[in-house]
């Protein structure tokens, strides 16, 4: 009987791969190495320079599939000086381990690969499991995720559903599964007037009067009051501009930029709808013609609690003995490409150090978390 | 009998004095040896480097007094090349003057010496004709019309009434006097909020929301219909700017300037202090501290119709057969230091090209404006 993968060992020796975006920095080879190992079926399904690995223990096409998700790229150092272990060291003291991409993600990425071995090995299930790593969810992140799953498609692999292992815990360890994103969308108002001098306002046009009237009108609309698994939407003027010196002057333009987040009672479509609305009637009012760019970063999306959920919060509560929180907050993860596929859940450690200076987990958060993921596993197939 | 001042010579004499502000450019030196010559005791009166003219016909202390005041600094050429005739040659051709400082003001200047030397050598009043120029009307304005002022304030020397002859007609000759001037304000607000993450707006204080809603409060509110002699106060903001390029940051400051230019039912404290219980009220509401900056260019000023008002208007009717408009219209000019002196209205000629490229004069109107200022003279003094 093999030895069991140690995922502690697993994340110190990601650590030391030199890997922030969009370097692949010997993670996925030495994944790669440890997968094929364990009888997984590896493809390295690079595009474009950027690195990404499809591993599958198990049949193509079984009827059952479970997938983890994750990335083995970081984010720079930042201040090397400021750093008081070395970035890419991995050293391991006081019950922590210290390293760029310790908890985002390579303990994550560490515990899945450690428990999807022990598990294929231990008690080979009647289905297939499959492991999607990709080196560029730090970056533009175009190559990513989203290549892997491109490929699978064109090769008829699929994932009947999928874990991502991004660190979703505030503080405690087990406190939150994500099931889930808001929307969110940038959008840039462009304010076109007729410049004047401030003395005779009725002769110009003032962009900026349209501009704050349209503002006033979209900030105090309260787009809702949250939605049965998600936060009310936000939406937030993030700046105007306008660089006019002249007091005397009225300009002939100005810019703002507002960007929303969105729940699933919205979508891109209906609030880009609103707001070009709001937009045209406040330029039918002022003569200030208006201008709407609309950027969506992706759109709300959510696994409903269900037999998935159910299973991974079961699995969290047996092995950590915290009940999650099941969670819709946060910024964006490769989660908003995965759900195109599949359902798709997210439950990691705590997060707290990530992308900042020192960062570190905590060494028996990698030991827990890999006894979640290997829970999830057998009941899955169980 | 001595001659008659020719008005248009004398105009075309001093637009040959380059006396782009601050400089004299030989322009008060020939205003001086005219007066002089006519028996005007001229006193210079400059201050800080600018040239200033102060010269009295009559005994000082007279019980009446008659002031007239200008200007002879004039701004700069501008784009010389795109000039037709030389900005400094006083061309006349088609029956107009050209140059810089053709109707800005040495047209005026030139009417009212001429108007003053005919009249007090042809029909000696009894009281005081007083003339009052300065070189730095164009500029900062700090040492001049104020300087001589000041200094006839120290000397004793009054004016009982004064008319400035900048031009005051939009397009026709004698339709327009002014008798009074609108304030003009202008307020910096800052917002102080909290930086934070678009995507959390309620962790964060967001200056732009705080500042949007004070704004659009302000530029809703009527200030005014206008009052009898006055159009509606009027508010411009002429710039908000922020400078934020993430859209996923909300910014920790912004900052608006708004131009207010206000009426007789206005002081300049009585809006600030308007403006700073909007601000406490909107500052109490988000929590975002709004900070106001106020710089006043001056408090709203009004000569009433009246005997003053009633016999310029005469004059201009008799001698133009136009009926001129009472207006507290326009940019500031130095009527705003004299009113603090005496009774003070503006009457000239039409300033259509003023400050502009081919600056001219139709010179019909030079003779009118000596003819309407002498027949103010002569009605003044019966
Ligand atoms: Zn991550
Ligand atoms: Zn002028």
């Amino acid at each position: 009987m093999p030895e069991h993968v140690d995922a502690v060992a697993l994340t110190a020796a990601l650590v030391r791969c030199p890997s922030v975006t969009p370097k692949e920095g010997g993670a996925l080879d030495l994944l790669t190495t440890i997968l094929g190992e364990a009888g997984f079926e590896c493809h390295r399904v690079d595009r474009n320079g950027t690195p990404n690995l499809f591993a599958r223990w198990g049949k193509k096409g079984a009827a059952k599939s479970f997938g983890f998700n994750g990335h083995t790229d970081v984010v720079p150092v930042g201040d090397a000086a400021a750093w008081s272990r070395d970035p890419f060291g991995a050293e391991i003291s006081d019950g922590w381990l210290w390293g760029r991409g310790a908890t985002d993600m390579k303990s994550g990425v560490a515990a899945f690969v450690a428990a999807a071995v022990d598990f294929v090995r231990e008690t080979p299930p009647d289905g297939a499991v499959i492991v999607t790593i990709t080196g560029d969810e730090e970056g533009p992140g175009k190559d990513g995720t989203v290549a892997i799953l491109d490929w699978m498609k064109a090769q008829d692999e699929s994932m009947s559903v999928c874990l991502v292992g991004e660190p979703t815990c505030p503080e405690r360890m087990g406190e939150m599964i994500k099931i889930g994103r808001r929307g969110s969308m940038t959008v840039s108002f462009e304010a076109r007037g007729e410049q004047g001098h401030s003395a005779y306002p009725h002769r110009a046009r003032n962009p900026l009067h349209a501009l704050v009237r349209l503002l006033a009108r979209i900030t105090s609309h309260h787009l809702d009051h949250g939605t049965e698994q998600f936060d009310p939407s936000t939406l937030a003027i993030t700046t105007i501009d306008t660089g006019n010196v002249a007091s005397n002057v009225i300009p002939a333009r100005a810019r703002s930029v507002v960007n929303i987040r969105f729940n699933d009672a919205h979508s891109s479509a209906s609030l880009a709808d609103w707001l070009r609305e709001e937009a045209a009637e406040v330029q039918d009012e002022t003569g200030v013609k208006i201008g709407l760019a609309i950027q969506v970063s992706g759109e709300s999306f959510l696994t409903p609690p269900g037999p998935l959920v159910d299973l991974v919060a079961a699995a969290v509560m047996a092995e950590t003995g915290v009940d999650p929180v099941l969670s819709t907050s946060g910024g964006t993860s490769d989660a908003r490409f995965v759900k195109e596929h599949c359902p798709v859940v997210e439950f990691g450690l705590v997060g707290q150090t990530m992308h900042q200076v020192d960062e570190r987990v905590e060494i028996a958060q990698i030991g827990a978390l890999k006894s979640v993921y290997r829970r999830i596993l057998r009941d899955y197939f169980a």
